[in-house]
């Protein structure tokens, strides 16, 4: 084989990101495109938690990023593509597999979108699957994934469209993930599940023989049946091919035919890998929300609570567990917003403010649910609070709180893994905040009291692509083998500060008291609100 | 006697206002002036809880409020001068009653300053004095305040000057209240406790003889002994005159030496009396904070979680109670001084887009301690809470939320006098948001599913003061009489709306939810952060 090069694509909740990388891992050119109408604020609806986004959106952004990023290198050496994306992010598709809002009758209707993974419409469909999943007689269909079925995946959002969308419904053959839908477009090829996001969003096991049984869906709803039968029972892990690059797509894109197209992937499971994860390695995926993944060897037991446990789903040969926050940057991101009404300010300026102030045992804690909870137990409806307000409190205190409150559900994950008995060995974060805030990170340290790694690459999950399309591409033999000589080494590393622990330790017993109560108050609010 | 005039005196949180009123109750001239040293933020620290003003403010506010107000009128004609004040507002004083902040050594010591009624640095002294009250057999002296003694009130605020700065405990005979100072200073007089005062905020009660006896005092803290040694055992009802005009104050606001000053008296009674007050009226005055007056006959059992309840505090022959939000408008104060932080933004601006959101049983829900809890049963260690944020919530959504939660904390209070078998039979609100927002008024019509009817005067609480002045001057056999002639008649009045009530019932069972919820979590809170 020549001198070959990988090509990685990450599509975040923004941007898409292309990484051009070679054999042995370096970035040799890379490229981020936004999404057009996503970042007009079109077809969402923030306040009522609905987020769509165009497939146009993916289709434009990709080509201008990848064009773009080839241009830098040499097309002719690119060997392989690797993909990942959001999840669960599906979308209502034609008998040919085509997203709905690419017919002009349906363009502008956000129900034929890709639906993001931070909608929270579905809560309804997510219940009714539980109820379902929970009243099955000896088989729970969600206890590879936690033993809850949420909001944000697969089903729930197909039900939902389904149920408030006739006309959608009526148009549609079948529904696919986004991380599915891109390489099956590239290669021109039918849809294959990967394994990720069949097992991790949509209820696929390999002990009940693929997906859940037609009769379970049409004790959810009858509505979910036709998309059952048109669903593939199979799933594949990522570094298996899809296939090879269309003409149509090799000619959009200025590269040869005879690049590999790799399996999908969850944008966090291949973050995980470009950060080299190892056995009982917890790689936090820190952004707008986290993903946190984890690998261990063969366990015996279903761990409640979480986003999924499935063999091979991240590094084939090992258990991937996923585990993460529904809001994490995202949550600062509220505070510059709701500022804005005021004026602009930054997240990085209101940071630096906060970063002066030290951690105050008697001062605010906040619930960092602003997104609902994703772990553990995942609970779409818990919400955002902040407590132990008065009339002297401050921008600065407010945000000290926020971000005190996401690193404490960052720690509540690391703890329900070891109370699981999943023990968690070392932590190495990756995503853009990791690389942002050093305050962040340094109080992650002080509040998990262990060393806190940052994967010294900033693109671990577009390097995750590219290390998937190398071992698709037959450039390595396996994904371990792949992952010793691409994925990235550890950059900064940041030391627990016992003083700073102390004090960490006493919010954060607040912090789970606060959560304890919410929670109870949520329960009698909304009986109260009936 | 010839045409004569009453000047009233108000000083409140900002300002003082001085009102030129006939003996028909015809506003005849204003005028406000701010504290100067106080409006540059000096010796106060909102952080802490601490909020200090200078004597020389008041004393520099009144004098040019005064001499441009009867420059307006015939200075000749004034015939009395009645003063009411924030409070409890105390100040440690030297053996001549002189507030020690006026001598040299102490100007720029926030602790040789009046200690305003919002200062929150007193709580560990509240809780001794509570804990001194309870243990006492056979009488609590805490009975007739509500059955727990507030950091807001005097003793506690003087005994914590008296610990933690010895200078000022060392130059100091004695303490005073703001509003019994200003009517001794223009009289040339000593000090006289105002009944109000005493009975409200010092625990003076007919019933023990007046101020309770030494050996309490020296039991919650020797160092309270001096004080209680240097007070006065009794108390008077404002419209008996403290004396006539002094010649060195006559000298400097112009005016003749006959002018009689009445007794001081808490601002929100004066605002009640300006109101017109009658058995069984709530009197609400909505400001930064609110003050509640409730007149009525002879009771005989002892309200708890009130903030006293006194023979003749407010009218003489009536029992006068007093309730309180400790922030009303400084929440929504708060919230644009929080979004200074990225611009400025008026409350009124912020309100108006408020108002054009639908009432939102599933929405954000506050709780309104910013400033602590004052009725029903003050306890200064709560806080604000704002709960049900989601990535969605904006400023006015939050806005409202805070203004329901100020409104079902007036709610409270009312249900809490009911339950206690004082009835209120007719709102009357009066103060400067009573005008400003009809927003706010509607709402509290609709929460409290009965008519609300406005003062039509917006200065009640200065013509509180005029009335008293009358009464005191002999131009009205009483108080009662002075008030029939010159106090406000109803402006507006607004009418509750069922179907905005119907969703404000299911609101307020949230807030009522969330604040049982909040006071666990704040006990477990506290716990947990020791």
């Amino acid at each position: 084989m020549h001198y070959a090069t990988f090509l990685g694509l990450d599509f975040g909740t923004d941007s898409v990101r292309a990484l051009l990388v070679d054999a042995a891992g370096r970035i040799l050119a890379e490229c981020v495109r936004p999404y057009r109408r996503w970042s007009e604020g079109r077809f969402s609806n923030p306040a009522a938690g609905l987020f769509r986004q165009h497939p146009l959106d993916y289709v434009e952004a990709m080509t201008e990023a990848v064009r773009e990023t080839i241009a830098q290198g040499d097309p002719s050496r690119v060997s392989g593509i690797g993909v990942d994306a959001t999840a669960s992010t599906p979308c209502l598709v034609d008998a040919a597999g085509v997203p709905l809002a690419l017919h002009p009758e349906f363009t502008d209707d956000p129900d034929a979108m890709f639906v993001l993974w931070k909608d929270h419409t579905a809560i309804e469909e997510a219940r009714r699957i539980n109820e379902a999943a929970h009243s099955c007689e000896g088989r729970d269909y969600t206890a590879y994934e936690g033993g809850s079925y949420s909001c944000e995946w697969f089903w729930s959002k197909i039900l939902h469209i389904a149920r408030i969308n006739p006309r959608v419904r009526a148009a549609a053959a079948g529904a696919v993930e986004h991380g599915d839908w891109i390489p099956a477009l590239l290669a021109g090829a039918p849809v294959r599940p990967s394994r990720c996001l069949a097992g991790h969003k949509a209820m696929w096991h390999a002990s009940w023989g693929g997906l859940p049984p037609l009769a379970f869906f049409e004790k959810i709803d009858p509505l979910l049946v036709p998309f059952r039968r048109a669903a593939q029972n199979d799933s594949f892990t990522a570094e298996q091919a899809v296939g090879r690059l269309c003409p149509e797509w090799a000619a959009k894109l200025g590269l040869p035919g005879s690049v590999v197209v790799a399996g999908g992937m969850i944008d966090c499971h291949s973050g995980a890998i470009g950060a080299g994860i190892r056995p009982n390695t917890l790689v936090k995926v820190c952004g707008t929300s986290t993903c946190d993944i984890l690998v261990a060897d063969r366990v015996d037991h279903c761990v409640p609570g979480i986003c999924g446990q499935v063999d091979g789903s991240v590094v084939p040969g090992l258990v991937g567990f996923e585990a993460g926050q529904a809001a994490f940057g995202d949550v600062y991101a509220w505070l510059r917003r709701f500022l804005s009404y005021a004026g602009d300010v930054s997240v990085a300026a209101i940071e630096r403010d906060a970063a002066l102030l030290a951690p105050d045992p008697a001062g605010i804690v906040a619930l960092d649910w602003f997104n609902g909870r994703r772990t553990p137990h995942a609970d779409a409806s818990r919400t955002g609070v902040i407590s132990g307000l008065n009339l002297g409190s401050t921008v600065p205190m407010v945000f000290r709180a926020l971000a005190e409150a996401t690193v404490f559900g960052a720690k509540a994950i690391i703890d329900h893994f070891a109370a699981q008995r999943i023990p968690v060995r070392d932590i190495v974060m990756t995503g853009g905040i990791s690389h942002k805030s050093p305050f962040l990170m340094q109080m992650c340290a002080d509040v998990f009291e262990r060393p806190v790694k940052i994967a010294a690459c900033q693109q671990t999950c577009a390097l995750g692509g590219a290390i998937i399309a190398a071992a698709a591409a037959g450039a390595y033999a396996s994904v371990p083998a792949a992952m010793a000589r691409m994925a990235s080494g550890v950059g900064r590393e940041y030391q627990p500060r016992a003083e700073a622990s102390a004090i960490y330790a006493r919010l954060y017993k607040r912090y789970q008291a606060l959560a304890e109560f919410s929670a109870k108050a949520d329960r009698r609010c909304q009986t109260a609100a009936r």
